[in-house]
């Protein structure tokens, strides 16, 4: 029988290609964080799809209604107008808003310690010693708790903060590669890349146009396959790209 | 003006003084955290009252839901029978409960990482750049995340893990300090104890039974004062204690 290890599944891209991994040598229990975020709805199902892609039975979606009521929280930039009530950041219809298409509006600062605490006490319930999570270091300009130097200090907290026989380690597998690599390894491993959702914007086909459609694209153009899931625009893959799935 | 710290208030002794600590340099930022626990009630009133006292304007109840969704999570140790249905963990009277008095039901592993990611993420909306929690290394035998190099580690992830120009630090004024060193500060600073509540058990008169009581009450003997909140059962302090409030 395979070790059981939590994986962190937000549903994106990166998530889908970590739990691919894991589950070459664990059995995973997939862990899903909502927090209010706009695409909440798909992202959750893109979750539960992935999740029962690979028969995952342990699942726990936690949501985090507190940083809802920290109201302002997620959007602490100062270039982004903050709309009048705080609740309405999370409920107002993407047209309507002025906020910046290139950040996202779900930016919570330290939001993967949130996700990592849970994480750790869901390990320890479920004798779990592997926490996967999908982190990119490329994308570190904006998210400083994407680095390796931010998981070295986690997996030092975990081992002077947890009881001296628990031993859990996080574990980051894509933290070094690029958006192309993590789809060819995709590719390679089989991932239901097709169940993945990365779009802020919409819930039914990818808007193809926000910051985290166009960084999926730029990685499904560069690794030469065509990305199976719907946009809402014509997007130029390429002549010599491969159709997947 | 004074400059903000947020302060975690779990309504308990520990945190009352050292809310009273944090006073008197800081305007003070109330975080109170429940997660279901028996007296999450009784709990959440003494904040509050708390909070009033010290005239405290921005309040944060951050409700951990999910911790209750992973069922027998608080309750991973094996001298303790886990109820059929996770659920009535919470909701079970006392009386009608199966588990040694010794063991808080309420203790979660790494628990203190999800209230500080919590203060942390607040403390960014607040632009507060200090976090004071009640921590007390005397306890850390069941809580390894009450050790000064817990908090160590912690304030090191916070330097990885927020943007350059955020200067936030968790301080842990009392965590060196005995119960009864406690209760001499608390006196000193004038806290208002009367409106602290540590019991595990009950919500109107502290039983003075459970472990809480009992620690409570060998801190205010060895101080030389009477605790001021309401007892079941009648206490001896002492012929030499000094009445309080």
């Amino acid at each position: 029988m395979k070790e059981l290890a939590v994986v962190l599944i937000s549903g994106g891209l990166d998530s889908c290609v970590t739990t691919a991994i894991a589950a070459e040598r664990y059995e995973v229990a997939g862990l899903h964080v909502t927090y209010g975020q706009r695409t909440a709805a798909r992202e959750r199902r893109a979750f539960q799809e992935i999740a029962d892609f690979y028969g995952v039975n342990e699942r726990l979606v936690a949501d985090l209604q507190y940083l809802r009521e920290m109201g302002g929280s997620a959007l602490t930039d100062e270039r982004i107008p903050v709309p009048r009530a705080p609740d309405s950041l999370w409920t107002t219809p993407p047209e309507s808003r002025a906020v910046s298409p290139t950040i996202p509006v779900t930016y919570v600062p330290f939001r993967n310690t949130h996700l990592l605490a849970i994480a750790v006490s869901w390990s320890e319930v479920l004798g779990a010693r592997r926490i996967f999570i999908g982190a990119v270091a490329e994308d570190s300009s904006g998210y400083p708790d994407c680095r390796p130097e931010y998981y070295r200090a986690f997996n030092r907290l975990i081992e002077v903060g947890t009881k001296p026989e628990t031993r859990i380690e996080v574990v980051t597998p894509i933290i070094h590669m690029s958006k192309s690599e993590i789809v060819q390894k995709g590719v390679a491993l089989g991932a239901p890349l097709q169940l993945s959702w990365s779009c802020y914007q919409a819930e039914d086909r990818a808007c193809g146009e926000c910051e985290s459609c166009v960084l999926r694209i730029r990685g499904f153009r560069q690794a030469g396959f065509i990305d199976p899931i719907p946009y809402a625009r014509p997007i130029d893959w390429g002549a010599e790209a491969t159709p997947l799935g």
